[in-house]
């Protein structure tokens, strides 16, 4: 059985002001206001063609609501109901315009304890690409991938690319013979990650990443920042990745939930990509330059919500260490 | 019937001088060079994992000997030896190594009178991604996609699209009522194109299209061409085209042979995309700033080989006007 | 006599529609809105401090209304002012506030017809190059130089380094022997140029150069110009300068008058620097990638008011030919 | 009495393996390599005109020999001995040639114990702005400025601006009421400085400011030095300062000489800019982005050599603390 989820899709943020959440999405970074209602509000990415890639919704507390992933087949909802239901999974059925601009959907709490959405229909904007009039603060082009971390990182590995049918373009082990699995980027479209499973915490999201027109546009998006006063918003970066080759910047925003801005990856067209290989205090692996991540970047993260109650689930501490040698 | 063709893979190049042709493409633009022999230089560019992106072959005129695509099922060289020869069109095997670092192969001529190439095993070679001490020139990432000019575009879009499993992204249809297919840019990896037909003199190929590391990398190109003797070379641009979005200039070899340096367009992970369509007489399809191609881009491009007898192919006019209005 | 002229300061635009002109170079361009009244715009660039860098006054017809240097001595106002009666030149003091946020200043009909204005006191205002939230479209930094075109070159070259001083940074000849002076590229502060005198049909102000942020906003400007509807407006380029070195894009506002978007040149510290000298048909001078300038950019200019009347002036024809060959 | 100082001209720096600082200068940051003896390596910037922009002298230990600015009159050097002389520092001729390419130049023992060099004539060599052939690694373009450590800041600065005539774009006072100055920077070319003073343990050089083509460079710089090994070099940044607004990162070379990688402020035309002052401890002061500076950018710098003996000197505290609270 395999599955035809094409790409991350959208995701959900719980944010406790909505005005001040869209003056840091909206007014500084650039992100497009796509709809709202009292308790929403929709953004995107210039690239984007969908109703939302980013949604911010009203909650008491930060965390995320659902991660989304597209199926290309309709019917994969069906066959994605079955599989996590005959693995005694929780699943929902969202109905047709539940979720804003969307047609029926299914929640899921995978194995992981991850909130995931798939999804097929969802409602078309007009296409910003070539409306560079509108290209503002990080000239953000569209979600590019989910990087969660989970206590059991070998497993959920082996769900997301033997159930679910991900691609691993990267992986980094640690440093004991035999070494153990630490981190894996997975992908169903062809660039370096829709999904990233880190070893740490969980379930919990550490960022999502958005991919930005250009480099200059990582260096734009701190000027901006800064210039509006949210200097302290920037975590880490920017930098370049060892790993994935990507110019990032990693931002918290004003409730502390994680997004990186991203650019510069690669393609991957073959499906045979042979793995690129990381031992964890590899030096150049997360910073190509070098530079020492802080201790916050391991450890604070979002919480996640169950898909029955909404209520932000508890998490359980991994059995590998959560971190590199290399840290601030 | 579908079949597992992933990208563009490599061209071959005619050229009647290697050491000439070698310094404007390694020494100027920066391709990497992997190999050689009396006969031939195999270049690539920093993105690349094979032996091989661009071959340069010495012969007594310029042209092209092939274009080739690769495929992820290596049964589907069988499969697709059959095909073309069910439809009358002649095929020829190649031994593995009778093109250097590369499997058994297959090479067909076309209905168009194209000669594709199929190979599924090519020798990997150490990836210089990160390799930044070798970036030069005009930081050539990739072969990005091959525009060719038929008669028949049409038959050659349904051929593309229906029998070998292409994806179109965007296209260009005549003015009248009912208006005509003037060309298709079509796609297997998840960008604009790996093959674009273009109404037109053919069978010829109009360009190979290298992908950059970013907009700078085509600026820096102009600029090292021309501080190196080469600004002759410089046929169009650089602009930004409508289609594909993408920065681009296009360049002609110290044989005429024509590449296009193109970098910034976008990505295409759901196969239900709906192709953009564009009028042939829109001023911003081609270039989206408004500049007129000139007419040698229209009059000239590089004849194709027969595989079996190595000569170059005569070509036949198009029913269809060969160019916009919007022309120099 | 030396003068204490510090740099281009400010130009005055003639437009026939205030709203339209504000559309093209605020909305579109980014430039900033520093103030405004009836009949005038008052803009500037992000990395200015002064009242005004360009002025957009309400006419019958566009064109000129003067040229300004900024003094660093106040005390050269009257010191120009003796030196262009004695030389039977108009000249024409505007009170303090004439000029909005300009102080007491100094406008002159220069022999060569130009309609100069000398000014050292004008208004500051709050700074922006930190203000990264407002930068915008074409990230215009500051009025970098002015472009004229004058019938007598020689003489006009002789005035401005011998009397007011200018250094010369580069020149154009022409092919014969002995060459005559076909252009120069005059300077008071340490880049390229405040002013270049061109040789044609004069007096007529050719071009208003800015100067952008860096090489991306001059691709920038092109993309919001194309999305904006604004296309036709660029005239010729994106090109790299063989004079100058600098990376440009030359436009024309909705009234016709022209405008050069520029940056990348170099600078200049030394007073002792040595022009660098062009023979006026090498390809490589005007457009260093050896893009041919449309016929246009040579015969098309703005006339320039009279300091005494505001009537736009009668020009005359070079004795030199007025282009190089070099022309589509 | 004024002075007509034009620029940083040159520097000096002592490195204990010429090879291994070759390596490093011209392999890898793409330095020019503009001449050599057994004992230097005379290296230079793509926009400098002038036989060395940065020479490299084998000795036994790191530091710097002199610091060299230009006078555009060559009267000024006679006219700063009898200066010096009277204020009772040492001084010191060189005969022409003495230091490769160069004229008959000064040497002095500054108060603030620095080894300053003023010269008039220099060797020119061929420019290579255009030769974009050459260009490689960082896009070097020229030497931009010295920061120096000194105990007296206040004093350095007095002699600095009243008597050899450089102003002051930028400057930097502590928190008490009255506020001390803890830093200035100062220029005579127009832009932000040609030198810096800085509160601290001295006399000291901190680092040489090297000007880069745009801000793809410092990235770039950062990809080269960490695929060649060098990421440990990587000090401090990539960053925006908030003073000068230009774009950094702080290397250190093989032998722990500070350079700075620097692009994109802003250009001072005006005599009469008024200084932008900013308290210590404003976090977007050194860094606009509130990246923290690394302790060791504090505690280490270069020792500067006696022009009599050319032995290191010694160096003494300040009576200010020497950081701002603002540090890692």
């Amino acid at each position: 059985m395999t599955f035809s989820i094409t790409r991350a899709g959208h995701i959900e943020f719980r944010v406790t002001d909505l005005e001040r959440a869209r003056h840091f999405y909206v007014e500084v970074l650039g992100f497009l206001e796509n709809g709202r209602d009292d308790q929403h509000l929709y953004l995107g990415g210039l690239e984007e063609r969908e109703h939302h890639g980013l949604t911010l919704r009203l909650a008491d507390s930060p965390g995320v609501s659902h991660l989304a992933f597209r199926v290309a087949d309709p019917g994969d909802l069906e066959r994605l109901a079955r599989l996590y239901a005959e693995n005694g999974r929780p699943t929902r059925w969202l109905a047709p315009g539940e979720e804003a601009g969307q047609g029926r959907a299914l929640r899921v709490q995978d194995a992981t304890g991850l909130p995931l959405e798939f999804y097929h229909e969802m409602e078309r904007r007009d296409w910003r690409l070539q409306r560079f009039d509108q290209y503002r603060g990080a000239n953000v082009m569209r979600l590019d991938h989910f990087n969660v971390q989970v206590p059991q990182v070998q497993a959920a590995y082996d769900w997301f690319t033997q159930t679910l049918g991900f691609y691993c373009s990267e992986l980094t082990v640690t440093e004991e013979e035999p070494p153990s699995l630490w981190a894996a980027w997975l992908h169903r479209k062809q660039n370096v990650h829709d999904i990233a499973l880190m070893n740490g915490v969980g379930p919990r999201l550490h960022h999502a990443g958005f991919w930005l027109a250009n480099q200059e546009s990582v260096l734009r998006a701190c000027d901006v920042l800064a210039a509006s006063g949210y200097a302290d918003s920037i975590e880490r970066g920017p930098g370049r990745h060892g790993i994935s080759n990507a110019l990032f910047v990693y931002l918290r925003d004003p409730d502390g939930n994680r997004i990186e801005l991203y650019t510069n990856d690669y393609i991957i067209p073959d499906p045979d990509w042979e793995p690129i290989r990381w031992r964890i205090n590899d030096p150049r692996r997360a910073t190509f330059w070098g530079h020492k991540p802080p201790s916050s970047w391991f450890d604070e993260a979002a919480l996640v919500e169950s898909i029955e109650t909404g209520k932000l689930l508890p998490t359980s501490p991994p059995p590998l260490r959560d971190r590199p040698e290399f840290v601030t």
